[in-house]
């Protein structure tokens, strides 16, 4: 079973229109609603996969009661321990020719709160072969949490977050982390333009012992491990939902560990899903063919 | 009692902005979720002005509980026959320059679920000694619902509707109609600019025996009743929320009926509450020291 924390997920409000008529009243032509938050498109991506998975969370009114009847209706499992503040909503306005998006601040956790979901993670723990940990921490949330958290696991953990949690959390050596090329920078304070330079600032971030993946948007993804350096690409450049495709990355890479796939092949499938994912319009779904596609596309070189 | 009816009430959600980034990610500094529709607005200012008020109205999914859970917290009695569908959403962005709204349809209801809201409507008319009927119809919900709502009532009845579902209720003879300019001319199929020409539509539309009260905005009040016309108007044009406004002289003009207020005072009361609410920024909120300097503001003369 894969554990998939979700500290902060959302109701992923969407509204579609022909246009936007800004400062006047819109009648959306379609509107979606589906839970959210990075933590849970990586589930819904490893639940499409066929993986046993389970999310554990916080969760708190309306908002949260909604994120948990939408997982039910898609069969993902999962236990959420309940908050006193709201769960968030992000609402984005798709129109012809782009998105705007509003993401409201998660609901503010107590400290009991947060006791209460370390005893659920300890109980789930015992059935876990991989855990992941991604998305934004919830505010009053230590920075030193996804940390903790991965010294608790005893098993391979991929973390994908930003910002001091990720600093802290890649020194408490988790099997993988996987920051885009914005996150690396920030940690690092360069610009990373060329892969030496990526593999450089990758060997950084996992200085205490853990493998670093870049995705790099259409360019692919640039891994930096203890067994070696890979560059894996797309024949051509896939644009799309860039959300979702990071997502689907994490999911892959925790996938693979679980099924042992080798990291020359783990990394095939990551760019291949990501690829799948970005075309797709939704984060967390993909069509199955365009994965098989892809994965035929790949091309994984050893970089270093 | 004051039974108001909201067939299609919403969800109200408000994010604040200091400016918009249009085609990005934008993290508001407040947001306000609050329980919406006119009908709504219309029973938590009865609420406010301490009348006795039930709502009745049909709600459903995760949405139709947070409005639920909403008008509890506020104190505002309410019963909602269940519908299967997923009550809708209204999303206002709100910078320093403008308001733009996106609004979600509401959901389609069915026959039987109609048929369950009309057996607790008929209950709740024994208590009742006036009927609100504000709002949009949800769909599913032929034009004539409100005329036969009214026929059923047996008590005065204030409608506020738009389009052929004002048309046919204001045919049933509520003891009120609450247009406003815009769709009053629509009914009539003519500009109307001049009282004398707003008069005449009015008398059009109340011809079965309401009495119709034009909404002007900045402008104030124009009603065309039984026992003569009247203009009431505010010193010193109120800019400022105009559905909250007209909500709010619906509310009033139902506390009218009910407290026995003369024609002359029931629209000196609508046109003050609608400047006070107009001058709050949510719909449904007034300051009752507003109120009470409205009130010796606004000025009533007869005008046929």
């Amino acid at each position: 079973m894969i554990v998939v924390v979700c500290l902060n997920p959302a109701l992923d409000v969407t509204h579609q229109l022909d246009a936007v008529g800004w400062g006047g009243v819109n009648r959306p032509r379609a509107v979606h609603a589906r839970p959210g938050g990075k933590g849970l498109n990586v589930a819904r991506t490893l639940h499409a996969l066929g993986a046993d998975v389970l999310v554990l969370g916080m969760a708190g009114g309306i908002t949260g009661a909604g994120v948990e009847a939408e997982l039910r209706e898609l069969g993902v499992p999962a236990a959420f321990t309940p908050v006193s503040g709201e769960t968030r909503r992000t609402f984005s306005v798709v129109d012809d020719s782009r998105v705007t998006a509003f993401h409201e601040p998660g609901p503010e956790v107590g400290a009991a709160e947060f006791a209460e979901f370390r005893a659920g993670y300890q109980k789930a723990l015992a059935g876990a072969e991989a855990v992941v940990l991604s998305g934004s921490l919830p505010p009053g949330l230590p920075n030193g949490t996804y940390a903790t958290l991965i010294q608790a696991a005893g098993v391979p953990v991929v973390l994908d977050t930003h910002g001091e949690a990720l600093r802290r959390g890649a020194a408490a050596a988790p099997a993988i982390v996987k920051p885009n090329r914005a996150e690396i920078e920030a940690l690092t304070g360069r610009s990373l333009t060329t892969p030496e330079e990526l593999t450089v600032g990758a060997g950084e971030l996992g200085g205490a012992g853990a493998a670093v993946v870049v995705t790099l948007g259409p360019e692919g993804l640039l891994a930096a491990t203890g067994d070696g350096c890979w560059r894996a690409r797309m024949p051509a450049a896939v644009a799309g939902n860039a959300t979702g495709a990071g997502d689907a990355v994490t999911a892959a890479l925790a996938h693979g560990i679980v099924v042992g796939r080798p990291w020359q092949e783990r990394l095939r499938h990551a760019a291949a899903l990501g690829a799948a994912t970005a075309a797709a319009p939704v984060a967390g779904e993909f069509r199955q063919q365009d994965y098989r596609d892809a994965l035929r596309a790949v091309a994984v070189e050893e970089v270093c």
